[in-house]
């Protein structure tokens, strides 16, 4: 891709009002455009990271059997009704009538319409375990937005539910739920930690968070150095008391971000909304549920919190927009020589399979170092009259800085090297 | 993937209520399920055919220069009001209050919304040209919902956007696209007619609808087989008069459904936002814009339309949800040879980068039968006792009933050669 031809509007300055790292950057980087406060566009390069993360998260979901699917963001309020959760989560529900006076919301969450799809289809026993997900767009009305993406009122989520036939079944799609969380944020390169958590609105006996300590956070996690022990709270209140378990330390805490939770919501919503089957035995029992939710747009704020410098992001190879960023340094007058190598350079890598951005801007050379910075493509390569005067082109790591000259004939082959070993170290 | 494992509810029985074939073929082939009239969720196997022709949009946008990224739901109305269109489509906008009393609507579509995103961004005419794309929910709230997917109050839409300095640019990308929206509806297997048409509540001077004659259609295209003249017509007032342009033979008309529609906006968005760029003369000057549609959703139904017989869909093989199902035909007793034919076959064919469905049930031959016809993969794979007491497997190609007995250990080359073969003709 040639940045010429791309949108990819950087800001030198950071704009007015963002006080998170994660916002300034993601603004300043061209990743998204904000819309009114809590709405935001992606923008192409944002959207390539989002798309990223999606696709780490889609195959997670399906290596545990999940089955995509696409819900509406539209729902007849009398659905949430059956629940009781139109009075529940009113505080975030965006509600109107329709055109034939139907009263409808849209969707801050899928429990209801998932168990009523599934209700249509599920009568036996023989149907179950079905595990079903989507990525998709939903709306809760927040008062407090806050720090871009992290707190909208408009985010993109992956919430997925399992039906199952007995508790055992649940428990084994909750493992293995567990499992495919800890290797989303993982690939995503995001270290997590997971504390057991209040069911809350959602309702249900067991429930786990997955948190990532940021200054973003609005949750606490407490925690205990000597014994292990963890815990989530809702406020400050933990310093200086003594740890519950083993007694002997203080407890320690600090600020995280909630990317993901998991419930296991036994037979709320199967009871409230009549989605039973037929047993084995005969019976008719409420299908046992479980709901797994992950905030896709806070994960990219949770990347850029913790993959910065002064210079701007440093993305994690995985969820780059980009795998390489090609610049060539063109003098006044043309250089063949330059563009030549640039664009064979080009070629191999892309088809090699590597997403190639090449900075073809007509703009001094130092604006291009300082974008390259700021948008964070993992590898860099600089193609330029000195170097090449020596036969030689460099590669510079995003993330350590180290810079390698290589040969002009093995540049290709190096970078897609240097790509594969950054990828398989993430 | 296997069926066992995938959740594709087929129903024996018509779903009372859908007139149109592809509305019941939809509901049938567990393609969609309606959650309340005018919703409808995709379900595994919809949103595959859906990915698919996404894809094909996709691969068009890109190759003639447009960027993807994605826009809100959310929009303050105060933008609509900006251009006079909150009035205009009133009718079928949904609008509320949120919860800081601002007035907001669900975007039924985004010329408001890019153009305050670009005027942000482009400042001089070295900025311009800029095409951007979007694939995304769009919300009309239809009094009159029809046909299921085809006229829904949520629906999902490709709309792009041109941004250029003046007529000739804008002339340019419009052609590019008309181009890209015939290479677009031919891969998706649909045959269109092109009409000049009228700018209606867009605004503009040059638009073209892209139809496809069929049933469901709610527009009559016009046309006289002697001279190739067309128009298209609000209701069926065409017959028996003479054509305009010939004077020759008598007018036929005909219903069509609409799948697309390009406009030549110029400066009506750009004027009322302010947004605005310095051009090489050093005058300050409104962008001139196109947009373009394809409503995503309706192709899906036109597809099925099109493309059926008295058994079930038959879709064409490039949107396909898979590109060959395997169909073992086990007896009582475990049939090891069967088994590891149909494994073999699986993995050799996905690891040639095939979309594989194997139909593992445990269902009569006759169930599977039905089903396969129902949900229409292009090439269906039988291995079955008799043939393979002869060496064979029988493959057929489900547009022409053509079946093919092959040697078993031919299997996977053969249906690689006839995939590639029906891809390239379709």
């Amino acid at each position: 891709m040639r940045w010429s031809k791309y949108f990819i509007p950087t800001l030198k300055e950071t704009p007015i009002g963002a006080e998170a790292v994660s916002h300034q950057l993601s603004l300043r980087a061209g990743l998204v455009h904000m819309l009114t406060s809590g709405v935001y566009s992606y923008l192409p390069l944002g959207l390539r990271v989002l798309r990223r993360i999606e696709n780490i998260i889609r195959e997670e979901m399906n290596a545990v059997g999940a089955n995509e699917l696409f819900l509406p963001c539209l729902h007849p309020l009398d659905l949430w009704k059956q629940t009781g959760r139109d009075k529940v989560l009113a505080d975030v529900m965006i509600t109107f009538l329709d055109k034939r006076k139907r009263p409808m919301c849209l969707g801050p969450t899928h429990e209801e319409v998932i168990t009523n799809l599934v209700k249509d289809y599920v009568q036996s026993y023989r149907q179950l375990p079905v595990v079903l997900y989507q990525i998709q767009t939903k709306f809760r009305d927040e008062l407090r937005t806050r720090f871009g993406i992290v707190r909208a009122c408009e985010f993109i989520m992956k919430d997925a539910y399992s039906f199952d036939r007995d508790q055992i079944g649940l428990k084994k799609n909750y493992d293995l739920m567990y499992g495919a969380y800890k290797n989303v944020f993982q690939r995503c390169g995001l270290e997590t930690v997971i504390l057991e958590a209040d069911s809350g609105a959602m309702g249900g006996d067991v429930s786990h968070e997955f948190m990532v300590p940021a200054s973003i956070g609005e949750d606490l996690i407490v925690s205990c150095s000597a014994c292990g022990y963890k815990e989530g709270a809702a406020e400050e209140k933990a310093k200086e008391k003594p740890c519950p378990k083993c007694k002997k330390k203080k407890l320690a805490s600090q600020v995280a971000i909630e990317l993901g939770h998991i419930f296991q919501l036994g037979t709320k919503y199967s009871q409230a909304q009549g989605a039973l089957f037929i047993d084995e035995d005969g019976k008719q029992k409420p299908i046992i549920m479980g709901c797994y939710g992950i905030g896709v747009s806070r994960v990219i704020a949770a990347i850029i919190e913790k993959h910065n410098d002064d210079k701007g992001i440093i993305w994690p190879p995985q969820v780059a927009p980009f795998d390489v960023e090609i610049l060539p340094i063109q003098g006044a007058e043309e250089d063949r020589e330059i563009r030549n190598l640039t664009d064979r350079c080009d070629a191999d890598l892309t088809a090699a399979g590597l997403e190639v951005l090449v900075d073809d801007r007509e703009e001094t050379a130092g604006r291009k170092f300082n974008d390259a910075d700021l948008i964070g493509i993992p590898l860099r390569v600089t193609i330029g009259r000195r170097n090449l005067a020596e036969g030689k082109v460099e590669i510079k790591v995003r993330s350590t800085n180290e810079i390698v000259l290589v040969n002009k004939d093995q540049l290709a082959q190096k970078v897609l090297e240097m790509t594969k070993a950054a990828c398989v170290t993430n």
